[in-house]
């Protein structure tokens, strides 16, 4: 049986002006790799709500699974959730399951539970909580959607409870061998490679380093026996 | 005059199975900033043809500008060129200055011109080449694509092509102020700075390190006076 598919969509003007370098892309790509869940496109959009509405429809439509990362916080660039709400047409309003934690975080912190941060108990009609172990302003699925924060440490503790709730398939295995030779010269040679083994996926990504063209060529699927077998092929063609 | 509008296409498995940490996005951003050009949004697919067709058609309908990165290596895997010709319905083949570039370069490296490598000479009729200082092969712009390799050194040296090719706007300003408090502190403050500057755009990136919450708030737009007078406002808000 296929994978389930997935989607990420990052939502923030920092990324896109350069400001920040996204982080949770690659974390979350390598844990749905190991979950065995495919991830087929990621996307980042700015802090626009017509831009978040169209991605999250059109993502949520076309794959088993979105995860969105960023825009969740109290401060008025934080349109994420009344965002995911427009998109399925679902009312949003402060929840009292997210405004017990809420209550219960602050009087243990001793800060105040003012208005912004009471924003961060908005929750869609319908949605699940997710936990939040790191600062306690809950995430939320709703239909396939998968709304976290942005921060990476609250992210990916995010991760680590919606993982578990998912299906997953068989993790994609994936074995590499580094070459010192150009792309160029072995890129028949993978041709030939990829024909007799349909069932796997050979990438081949070269490097420049110290004046020295090379190239990792990385042979991925599901099944560990047809892995190695193609691997040893590439090694024993790669001596002659 | 609204700056131009531009998304980035970022092709490659390596970046969603998390294999690879894209480096490419980052960099672009930054440059594009500098150069008054708006990144509106960023895309990753696979190396799969109808995705980066489809990809590239919505992309270049809807931004002035699109810029790739990845697959225009001689490898099986390499299929940029080809999709890019595809979605524009225009014809692609070997093109003789693309492959007068090849092999002078070859000549020059003593290396063979093989089947593989003569694919990197591959140019969709009309395309204009990019060039490429560090390894030869050509990257190229048709319409309002610009088609980039993957290697990172490679892609920033034809993003220092294609840019002084591209009439750019404004530079976004920017100045940024590190609070140590939590977001939900100076949230309201910062909904009414953003009310009084509706012509800026302000952001706050929350921070969480040692176990202290703060904030980052940057204040963007094009005119350096307005942003001065919003960080100083902001500044003796933040001291009351």
């Amino acid at each position: 049986m296929a994978n389930p598919t997935a989607a990420m969509l990052v939502i923030g003007d920092e990324i896109l002006s350069g400001r920040t370098r996204d982080a949770n892309m690659n974390y979350l790509a390598k844990e749905l790799t190991k979950h065995g869940v495919d991830l087929r496109e990621a996307r980042v959009v700015s802090d626009d709500a017509a831009a978040i509405e169209r991605a999250v429809r059109e993502l949520s439509t076309t794959y088993d699974h979105v995860f969105t990362s960023g825009g969740i916080g109290p401060t008025h660039d934080d349109i994420t959730a009344d965002c995911i709400a427009r998109a399925f047409d679902t009312p949003i309003d402060v929840r009292d399951d997210a405004r017990a934690l809420l209550e219960e975080h602050y009087r243990r912190t001793g800060l105040e539970l003012n208005a912004a941060r009471l924003r961060m108990a908005r929750i869609p009609d319908g949605a699940k909580l997710i936990e939040n172990p790191v600062s306690t302003a809950p995430g939320f699925t709703i239909e396939n959607v998968h709304v976290m924060a942005g921060v990476p440490a609250v992210f990916e503790a995010m991760v680590a409870s919606v993982l578990p709730t998912i299906t997953g398939g068989a993790p994609l295995l994936s074995q590499s061998l580094r070459v010192n030779r150009g792309e160029g010269d072995i890129a028949s040679l993978l041709t030939d490679l990829a024909g007799d083994f349909p069932d796997l996926s050979i990438g081949c990504y070269p490097f420049q380093k110290d004046g020295i063209f090379g190239a990792n060529i990385v042979v991925r699927g599901r099944d560990g026996a047809r892995v190695d077998a193609a691997v040893t092929r590439l090694s024993r063609d790669l001596e002659q």
